[in-house]
């Protein structure tokens, strides 16, 4: 080892995923260096902040819908221990998630939808199109009915990865800037990563969670780490004028004529529209038709919009794993462990990442909650090409 | 004066209009020194370098149309002497301008342009739906028809603007990074300038060429310049992925259900899409309806615009006079003169305000043929409110 430095832990990747496992790690007593790069694509720093497991029913599986909830539920005392530990703000609004129908085909889904989450034992509502209108008087009167999510909720994820920080550091947790070109293995065992600028760096446990960009990391036997594929989203960040009001005041997610569209407001005026979500590999590009699709769906549902500011243009790479959900704790290497595939949900899988990787490696193996996604698990061969 | 420096010329401004009226007078001989501030919302920069008076024949009035025909017949022996003598490259494309109709009411338009463009013995020719996608595969099937404008040239502004640099400073001309707050003036005269730094500046003679901004210019007596108002523009720049073709290969403007927009295509693959046009004062916001409208009209006419990279969004401000044509030459003001409030033709008219401009600065009057735009003449009360 060219450095001196060792750790108990080492995290690679200082998004959400990674910093509240090195967070939680370092509650625990282990001591851990955070190694990360700049990254202005990474999916936690593109990430709206929509905490909305009972919208996003129809889209995942039950079993992820699951832990996106229990994640969910452990979201309140979360936000509290870190705003308390860290002394910053994670902007948590727990004003809830309107989701609305643009034509009757959309609203015939959003019953389809109701229907799934009733069963599911999901608290929502059903509200007729004036009914939204009155909880948002800017949408468009055409909007034809909605569902009330009421405890969908939303996080500033730039200022949860703030917090996360400071509370990591408050507990011990050293981060270096560089990029981990791989992981140091010797009999058979991860022993620590090497570093662009050189050096190399000894851990007794070597935590992966780059993102998309996790199989860019070399070293590893063959088997180790399934496929990760990069899905990329493209949205803006908008601006309401001083001395306006938002225009909408809760997360609200529309269908029009089938196509997705979101509105995450902050409290200090900022509202996040998105977002496309498209299978082109490390495709970074902002294009017009993703800037013309979203603007498009936005003002179908709530003309206002074209009065905002644009602050910002995201493009963000999600980690999709095989089948969609997480890849958590031991691998099949000793002595490393993995946090990625979080897909579309590593904002809302936080907490319970967490929890559930500072267990695996205190003890050894996930929890229980979290055995589902272990990242030993066999991917069928139909979806792990 | 607390510097030591004077010239017999200092022009406000180096934007086309500044630096071209630099150059040129240097060619006869002046001292000169141009004063300007990086700005990123000058027309110049932002603009998308049309050279249309034909195809903006309908929206102007005739004698700026005739004015624009002049300036323009003079560009390709102003660009040959200007690229000889900076050694740069202007960017300047003879391909013609396209103008199409998305709907029937368009086609309309575009047959009363035509007929106003015979009318005024301007060479175009009117194209069937077919012929236009002949010229331009990549245009919809549903574009109506449209008129080939074979002398309506493009020039990259950007790099025109360098050019002219280069032109000047070999011609002796000098530039100094600063904001002009006053214009100084003694025994009712312009005798210099006052910098923000602090400095004074003395010349013989001052132009203020300084856009939209000109109007912030201290020291001048009452009624010396005329109200200019800034009209903003906001416009994408994309870019061809590396290996495609471009979406069009000339010009393309279109009316779609009356609304206007163009793309104008570079050597490099650049393609500036634009742009609108709205009177809000100095706002310089990027607007999300901006940013829609004009990528949806662009995907009615070319719908593979949505494959195009957004490089850069812009917002500028044209100088409007308060009849929309330029001012310039001598004002009330002995020792001062003007060049501003080319509105949405800066970039057209440059090599005749150069020429107008070096006869005025020399002789003392503006050339017969600029004569009708005399910074000095009056403005009806209706319109100079």
């Amino acid at each position: 080892m060219r450095n001196n430095t060792s750790s108990d832990l080492i995290v690679v990747g200082s998004g959400l995923v990674g910093l509240v496992t090195a967070w939680r790690a370092a509650q625990r007593g282990l001591s851990v260096t955070v190694i990360s790069q700049e990254n202005r694509n990474a999916a936690s720093v593109v990430a709206a902040g929509m905490l909305t497991p009972a919208t996003e029913a129809t889209f995942g599986e039950e079993p992820l819908m699951r832990f996106g909830t229990l994640s969910r539920d452990r979201y309140p005392a979360f936000i509290t221990e870190l705003e308390d530990e860290s002394g910053l703000p994670a902007g948590f609004r727990t004003t809830g998630t309107l989701q609305i129908a643009f034509d009757a085909d959309d609203l015939a889904k959003l019953r389809d939808l109701s229907e799934l989450q009733t069963r599911l034992g999901i608290k929502t509502e059903r509200l007729t199109s004036r009914e939204c209108r009155r909880m948002e008087p800017m949408l468009a009167p055409s909007v034809r009915g909605g569902i009330l999510a009421p405890d969908d909720h939303s996080v500033d994820p730039r200022l949860l990865a703030d917090a996360l920080w400071a509370a990591a550091e408050r507990n011990g947790v050293g981060g270096i800037r560089d990029r981990v070109t791989e992981v140091l293995v010797s009999d058979d065992r991860a022993r620590g990563v090497r570093l662009e600028s050189g050096g190399e760096i000894g851990a007794d446990q070597v935590v992966l969670a780059a993102g998309a960009w996790t199989s860019s990391i070399g070293g590893l036997p063959d088997g180790v780490l399934p496929p990760l594929r990069p899905v990329k989203g493209q949205l803006l960040r908008l601006h309401t004028p001083a001395g306006e009001s938002p225009i909408v005041s809760r997360t609200v997610r529309g269908l029009v004529k089938g196509s997705p569209v979101y509105f995450v407001p902050r409290e200090n005026g900022e509202i996040v529209l998105g977002a496309t979500q498209e299978e082109l590999g490390h495709d970074l590009r902002l294009t017009a038709g993703a800037l013309w699709g979203i603007l498009r769906d936005a003002h179908e549902l709530v003309p206002g919009v074209s009065e905002l500011e644009v602050a910002e243009t995201c493009v963000g790479l999600r980690p999709g794993s095989p089948d969609n959900e997480p890849l958590l704790g031991p691998t099949h290497l000793p002595g490393l462990q993995v946090a990625v595939g979080h897909f579309r949900h590593g904002v809302l899988l936080a907490p319970a990442t967490g929890d559930a990787m500072a267990e695996a490696l205190t003890r050894g193996e996930l929890p229980d909650y979290a055995r589902r996604f272990a990242a030993t698990r066999e991917f069928g061969s139909d979806r792990n090409e």
